[in-house]
């Protein structure tokens, strides 16, 4: 059998937290051979080796041993360690590599890897790629290219194995028994109508545990969920999640059945869905990377920064409307960031709060006039909370009652603020079709401070002055 | 065929972006039937609906309605809505169920999901629950529920099929076929040794595809990954990731098998973590839900605030020293929270990004060094764009061309500062074994607005006064 992984199975406390696949040594040793140029050693040490364990070492190393690295390994380059490489390395992995060691590599690759694996490249190496291809498999990944780039159709397999829906338990398992070749992966066979209209899901468990002559229309799984090739992957890995799919039939127009998509690939985009809100609710560019060169990464980040930029400044102006009174009460530039940092903080948890609900659709027409109450509710009860604690803070910071009354004013203003911005601004971003993840941020943060700052340096012009 | 799903299937074009499975003219219909006491309506309507929307929707229900559905909806109340629901409304459901229509729900689940809905329940709902349980049951959810809660033996399902190592596909093929009970779902038959230590996988798949003479051990997967029963879910959903698992098997502390964790299940816990991972960088308690009470949700946010308001004050602080300072020049206090606030969006992107890539095991010994000089540097390039771009503003806005300087040289320390804060704080965190989703960002804040106003003040003082 195979041990690929023996080296973990046979820890029996197993990984602990925080343990890595890769060990540190694991990749000293391998460095070391690659310093040797022992080209045996080296692929002795990768031999045990998972191919995203690879692609994993390949991304912690440097350019410059990296390339040493692939040089040295040469022929024994697997298409799977392109896979499991992320976008941003790719085509620096295949820039080094011999023609011959790509061509070999690609074309150990199941079809619906190889488009995963191309369509990000530019122009020649994918040309390369392709054309390394034999004939079928080419073209059925050029078919694949033709759908959307984030359609079930790029994400769907073309092998399925389908059996016509009158067939009986003993039909399909004497064709599955005679067939030449199966994929390599499958969990269900696929139940058609004679135009190729998929009916119904078998597992094969159930098909292994039903007598001969049941009629395979018998012991179809109760969920069958199927994609249009045209649907979004999003929606695609939303319906794998509430439904616990494990495979699904994709359609065409015409709804006959042109592939099937596998839970590891939804699990893969839901994967990517979530980076993808987490860096975007943060301001980095949505695909940024530890392997990111420096301008990459400061370009991803300088245009959240200039929009952050703006809005700081627009903040200013209202604070500059005050200069006077600040001049009168040097308190008041004291205290005055606490309210807007206060109000920030809490724009940004209610839009968060907001922005994952939207994701996972949660926050719908039904519930959201409630749900902004709840918001701007929780804003209001924490406004009271930190507004009077606040007030004792200011009050015994500068002993001035009056000034206490203000912020305590203030920072309720501004919470009831944040929690509306909070919630309405993502929601309306939403409805518009805009990534609430990508733009609620710069808006929530104008609400705040501008609230913030007007609130407290207006009333304390109003009660102060 | 079972058509659970047809009304959906039916639309040529499927779901749109923005779909949900629910429509709100669906639940408008049920509502409907709840105000009627329309009980035969009100089932009619809901047979159609998988257990996860039934969920969804008593989710976006205010609590009277859905007292008023699960009232009437009655004994169609089906267990597997239960585990479908989010935690928070678990228990007000079950306090809403009949105790003969609860015991009947819980019956009907799997024994891995009733400890998923019984694990967070109070003593007096857990007893209710085990007691409807049948004795076998009883005794595989209790033995479930004395592993720790984050474990893999809490994950995993008991039902495993194995296989003797030594035997051929015919011989598993006609095990299976004679087999009195098979599991729901299984994707694989487990290779075990006499003393039951698991030592492959087969696929169904490939068992169909194989003759039957070949040895089991000549047909299983390449990558086989087995998890001890206290192995964190964590660890376990990164290793379904990484390796595109479907099932492994599970083993205790003498490595004998004693179940198998599904895909599904991966997914699941990836899914919470991810959910965890954005709600703790927005400083929002981990559980937060749109369920949650007005109390609840001010409560989950007010330990955020709370820390915050200290972060806020020791920046004051800082502020408070240069009272003088601004006293005699009134622009600062206008700019400096501009410098405050760029510094605080930088430190949060290199945050987020640090707090990605150890989530990911992106972020390791090996690399680590090269990435925080990598931040550094990307703080420094932004750190003059930017210090540059406010020169020409505040020149342009205060005519004072030292001020100009002053705020360029601030914001490029402030840039510097949040990019190391950004990244050494989050690392030194996940060292000491704190998560740094949950902890980085007050102390990020705190180093960028001390760091931010100290630099700008004290420059000013130094340069202007």
């Amino acid at each position: 059998m195979s041990d690929e992984f023996d080296h973990n199975d046979t820890h029996s406390d197993g990984l602990t937290e925080g343990d890595y696949s890769l060990q540190r040594r694991d990749i000293a040793a391998i460095l070391y051979a690659v310093d040797a140029n022992d080209q045996a050693k080296l692929i002795a040490l990768m031999e045990p080796l998972h191919a995203a364990d690879i692609a994993d070492l390949l991304e912690q190393l440097n350019t410059y041993d990296r390339c040493r690295l692939v040089r040295l390994y040469d022929r024994e380059f697997d298409g799977e360690i392109l896979s499991e490489l992320e976008e941003g390395l790719r085509e620096e992995i295949i820039a080094i590599l011999r023609p011959d060691v790509l061509a070999d590599a690609v074309r150990d690759l199941e079809s619906d890897d190889v488009v995963d694996l191309v369509e990000d490249l530019d122009e020649p190496q994918q040309e390369a790629i392709l054309g390394a291809l034999e004939d079928a498999d080419r073209v059925a990944v050029e078919q694949a290219l033709t759908y959307p780039e984030t359609s079930a159709g790029r994400l769907m397999q073309r092998e399925v194995v389908v059996a016509p829906e009158h067939w009986t338990v003993g039909e399909a398992i004497d064709f599955l028994r005679r067939a030449e070749e199966l994929p390599e992966q499958f969990y269900h066979v696929v139940l058609v109508d004679p135009r190729m209209h998929p009916k119904g899901n078998v597992t094969l468990g159930k098909l292994m545990s039903s007598r001969r002559n049941t009629k395979l229309t018998e012991i179809v799984e109760d969920v069958f969920q199927v994609f249009p090739v045209l649907q979004d992957e999003a929606d695609v890995a939303y319906a794998f999640n509430q439904y616990h799919l494990i495979s699904a039939p994709v359609v065409d127009e015409s709804n006959r059945l042109v592939g099937v998509i596998t839970i590891d690939d939804a699990m893969t985009v839901l994967d990517e869905e979530h980076e993808e809100d987490i860096l975007r609710l943060a301001g980095v560019g949505d695909e940024a990377s530890l392997t990111d060169t420096i301008f990459e990464a400061a370009k991803g980040r300088a245009l959240w920064l200039f929009v952050n930029l703006l809005t700081a400044i627009l903040a200013s102006l209202v604070i500059g409307v005050f200069a006077e009174t600040i001049n009168q009460m040097v308190a008041l530039a004291v205290l005055m960031p606490i309210v807007a940092s206060m109000g920030g903080n809490a724009g940004t948890q209610t839009m968060t709060v907001t922005v994952r609900a939207l994701a996972t659709r949660d926050l719908t027409a039904q519930n959201a006039m409630r749900v902004v109450l709840r918001e701007v509710s929780v804003g209001a009860v924490n406004g009271v909370i930190f507004g009077c604690l606040m007030a004792l803070v200011a009050a015994f910071w500068f002993g001035v009652p009056m000034l206490a009354l203000v912020i305590a004013l203030a920072m309720l203003g501004t919470q009831v603020a944040a929690a509306l911005g909070g919630i309405v601004i993502p929601m309306a971003l939403d409805r518009a079709g805009i990534d609430p993840a990508l733009a609620s941020g710069p808006f929530v943060t104008t609400v705040t401070d501008v609230v913030g700052f007007y609130a407290f340096l207006g009333l304390a012009a109003w009660v102060l002055m």
